[in-house]
């Protein structure tokens, strides 16, 4: 059992399970550490943090007391470089600041006076000799040890420079330290902003450039066509272009149009039921192009400014060549048959799931040499279709291995299951989740959510927020149209730092299959050519650019921390604001967004919103000058201010630009 | 960095820090384990708790899932030995469970039925080969093969005893685990009942049985006359006879009557000024006797069912020998003199704290040599005096020590300080604690602690409630009378396991020193004999008798967690219950106890009162009769019923004595 050490330090945060897991941070976020510390009787005690940087470097962090209450110490840590860095707390008995409590109170009562300033030039003394000072703060405390011993002048007047703000800064910096008392270290992963920061735009490359020939046949789009459409995904400000499977896709039970169970000629069959004789999962189907059409394809996307996501759906159809080179990795049946996807009584048949048991180290090394096919080939972000289907312990391993060798790529998690196995899916190393936001349809689900989100879990788990996926359309984006479509976009670009739009949400796409909580001619089995000359007719293609314009511009919105909602009199308005303190913005000014949005798709809403003053750190009685992405305006706003949205105009993301008292 | 691990186990608890320091149970205590346990994809998890105990015996208890959205596995230990006890979770893959759910669904959809069947007999007969079975467990088994086997049955009758309850209960004691995950071994420390369950009754010995002379001079009581107290304080039902410190009283700088700077001849001193020529802690005041006569009183005690506690007092008067013999033990300021106690201005200069720093090992080997002083005289609990004033590194070596020679010994906290101190000298190893109960003096405040003391901190906090001590007398208590002091005690007595009762609370003695939370004419520093013969008058001695048998005959009583606060329509009124579930009673009936206090002094109240049925697990339509240890009275209590309380009546403690739906 570990002591509870001289100075006690319990509670360090953040951490998981006392360092099991790393917490994780990007470059440039700034990551509050705290720790609960406190001492026995009157003696004071202080802190600071250190962190062991993965370049061998070390910062020392001064920690303050934060809440006397709680005995919670407080610093803020911005990581500089990627990697695995390594931080603690140590407490420490603080002679100077005993003294000066104990100076100020007896001096002040004219008690023990000679003794108290004699005590000063021992204790300024000690840190003249014990501490590597710089010229100036030696000069400092050498004037105050001389004024303490100015038998010429008041006690107060010789006391005064000892327990004066100079004084004080050069022992903040250059502490002594006695009984010093460390934390256990715990670890801190590091990674590139992206892996924090990030708007995805998911399309099927095979729809772009689709079309019918004369007879209706369908001929596929192709890698090349559809890397016409990345100078449309960059204008819009999108970081990220995630492609749908492109790999070459099983016949045997091929699904038809609308997930039926039998084909039609020219139905391309789900790309998810990937493998044919063509290859698996490190080939091109023939018909999107080639290797080298790949590799071209994310040249143009680097061109544009986009990196390029591909999606990793780690199963197999019956004609994938491992079923045959490999039956072993798939789970064969008392009657001799490899076993399909079955969910009983469903059943799954153009589907073979890997069996990750029955060969754990052939498997693994087979997909990290097919991942390793793709990060050469230039794909720096993979989007893990259902990962929480495979063994947590296949993912750790990979995630490692990967983060070794090529730290900037970024696996995005599909979890759509229960809580403990979506956060431990972030915990043990996937960059970005799915949520549960698209299933968070009110502003007070919504509001929660976001508070859920921000709070603690921010330290793994960085949320992704899609309003619709190629496979949810949920019942209020099917009735809610173009409003609505308008409203959910801006809480995801909002709400979230990272967030993603899958194609034709341009369109309100918004008609389901019946009885299925997903589109009707659902892109998974068949081709969608869209016309993007017609694309802003909703005007969402506008609304997307601004918001990315929105998000480029304020480093509140590509943060997770500093979310706080706040009350508004109408039940379907939600207000909430991001907020970045102006130490850790480039300006030095406090970033502050503050969004407001309609969920009412029909009528106009209006009310009060009441700004969480404390939150914001403001004044009570400040006037704020926003300027909102949305209308262009600007609006003068106060604790207290008034909306009004309607279907044209559903939101506010409105950008503090001055604070006035 | 730790795996996760094939089948996840994570947030197990209870655990501090993960192991840092051991949860606490005592023997026969119900002990919650719970842990998040999920899995991939679609096949089953199972877990079971496997205790390590001190006497090299292992307990596997097996794990039920407790709550599916949460992934909450959970199983209840009632250690049965004392001692440091180590526990892991495993969780591992259900082949069993697997199989049961996929041939359900297929058989009943008739899919694939030979083949579910032909792979139950193969499950199945995993188990008779791989587990070492009963000759029962056996048989059972082997005659749902036979039915699986059974051609010329239905495929539901031949399925049906393989998925029935008599293989279910075998494969749930003996189940087939695949992958078995270990999470790690925390430590659970068992002490004895009394650890957790005590009432403490506190008094000044040299109180009782002194005199005035003729002349005026007071004659001090001693510990043979003391102990004639005994007999009174067991027939209240009373465990531990605390003292007050029973050693030499320094004369330098000895406070007076009411704390004043000034004695006059016969002036006691306060017994917490510990030292003198005759002797320091480990000797006894030559007023109150010898070392023998406090082993008589100690064998008087036991003699009456009573158990000793010193009070612990680490300070010294300036006469103490330690001062002459050890001056290094104490702080010697820059003028030659040695530093009395002070919170500047403030001085206390009949106290010289001890200098933890300046020897460490010499300071503990004589505390700790002195404490066997008194270990070795009979003494089984000690209550410390202001732990939080010594380093916690000390408390933490020696009650380690103490707990490794003499595991009966009990040490009380008595920390009035921020939280983080209090909970981390529990976490460290005080067996029980003071609380902020003192100063909780409404419902709604009395309410949230009594739930939080008997929530995640109940696995390392035991809380010892005090209505008054000889150093606390709080507003409500020097306004509320006898009325209050009855409410007050309830709660004391009923809401926590350990509660404590300083003398003179029969008598209501509630006057305030002007100005001071405490007794005017305080013990401390005079004597205060009182006439036990009229010590009913205000019928608390007979209160104080019903609360100690309620708890001696109410192991709910005599619990920490398993309390609800339930709501009433008076915003005076307080009703808590304590519940033991039937399989942790010795009855095997549920044991639970309602209380229901006022605490207004001067009206009757009168209000509803609302059962929370679900946490007393109880049918939202049973019908309670229970007995009122204060009325003696039974009544008919249902979800919702009236009550009538009023100054002559604060409470009821009403035992739930039969349910009827």
């Amino acid at each position: 059992m570990a002591s509870v050490g001289r100075i006690p330090v319990v509670g360090v945060e953040p951490t998981l399970e006392q360092g099991r897991w790393p917490a994780k941070a990007v470059v440039g976020e700034e990551v509050p550490i705290t720790a609960t510390i406190f001492r026995e009787g009157h003696d004071k005690e202080g802190a600071n943090v250190l962190v062991l940087r993965p370049d061998g470097k070390r910062d020392y962090l001064p920690m303050p007391l934060d809440n006397f209450g709680n005995s919670l110490y407080s610093a803020s840590y911005v990581p500089r470089v990627e990697g695995l860095h390594r931080f603690r707390v140590e407490a420490w008995s603080d002679p100077y600041a005993t003294w000066v409590h104990a100076a100020s109170a007896k001096v002040a009562a004219s008690v023990d006076v000679e003794l108290m300033l004699d005590e000063g030039v021992l204790v300024l003394g000690r840190a003249l000799n014990e501490l590597r000072l710089p010229r100036k703060a030696v000069a400092v405390l050498g004037e105050a040890i001389a004024a303490l011993q100015d038998e010429a002048a008041s006690p107060a007047a010789r006391l005064a420079p000892a327990v004066g703000d100079e004084v004080h800064a050069v022992l903040r910096r250059y502490p002594l330290r006695d009984w010093v008392s460390r934390s256990p270290e715990y670890p801190l992963m590091v990674q590139r902003e992206r892996a924090l920061a990030s708007a995805w735009y998911e399309f099927f490359p095979r729809s772009e450039g689709a079309y019918q020939d004369d007879d209706g046949t369908w001929i596929s789009g192709t890698l090349a066509t559809a890397s016409e459409r990345l100078k449309g995904i960059a204008a819009m400000g999108f970081d990220v272009a995630y492609l749908t499977p492109i790999h070459p896709i099983g016949t045997t039970f091929r699904k038809g149009r609308n997930n039926t169970l039998t084909t039609e000629p020219g139905d391309p069959g789900s790309p998810y039921a990937i493998g044919a004789p063509e290859g698996g999962h490190d080939a091109v189907h023939p018909e999107l192009g080639t290797m080298d059409d790949f590799v071209a394809f994310v040249d143009e996307a680097r061109t544009q400014g986009l990196e390029v996501a591909l999606d990793l759906a780690l199963q197999c159809s019956p004609d994938h060549p491992w079923v045959t080179e490999h039956p072993e990795w798939f789970t064969t049946r008392l009657d001799g048959t490899i076993a399909y996807a079955e969910n009983p009584p469903k059943k799954y048949q153009d589907i073979y799931p890997l069996n990750f048991d029955n060969d754990p180290e052939g498997i693994y090394i087979a997909i990290r040499d097919m991942l390793q096919v793709w990060i050469d080939a230039g794909v720096t972000l993979f989007r893990v279709d259902n990962p929480h289907t495979k063994p947590l312990v296949f993912w750790e391993r990979l995630l490692a291995d990967v983060a070794q060798r090529h730290p900037e790529v970024i696996f995005l998690s599909e979890a759509f299951t229960r809580p403990a196995m979506m956060h431990t899916l972030a915990k043990i190393g996937f960059h970005q989740s799915y949520t549960y936001f698209t299933w968070r349809p009110t502003v007070r689900e919504l509001a929660e959510y976001l508070t859920e989100v921000s709070g603690p879990a921010s330290y793994y788990m960085r949320p992704n927020f899609w309003p619709t996926t190629h496979d949810i359309l949920t019942p209020d984006m099917q009735a809610g149209g173009a409003p609505l479509f308008a409203a959910r976009a801006v809480i995801a670009a909002t709400g979230s730092p990272s967030y993603g739009i899958y194609t034709g949400y341009e369109f309100v796409e918004n008609v389901p299959r019946p009885g299925v909580e997903e589109q009707i001619d659902n892109e998974k089995y068949e081709y969608r050519p869209r016309d993007w000359s017609a694309a802003d007719e909703h005007g969402l293609v506008s609304l997307l650019t601004t918001l990315n314009r929105a998000r480029s511009e304020h480093i509140a919105l590509r943060r997770l921390r500093g979310l706080t909602v706040h009350q508004t009199t109408d039940e379907q308005i939600l207000c909430f604001s991001k907020r970045v303190p102006g130490e850790f913005t480039m300006s030095g000014e406090d970033d502050i967004v503050i969004v407001v949005v309609s969920l009412d798709p029909r009528f106009a809403r209006e009310g009060l919103v009441t700004l969480d003053m404390d939150a914001l750190e403001l004044d009570e009685d400040a006037v704020l000058t926003v300027k909102d992405y949305i209308s262009g305006s600007t609006y003068t706003w106060e604790r207290e201010f008034f909306v009004r949205l309607d279907p044209g105009r559903m939101a506010h993301v409105a950008a503090v630009t001055r604070i006035a008292e």
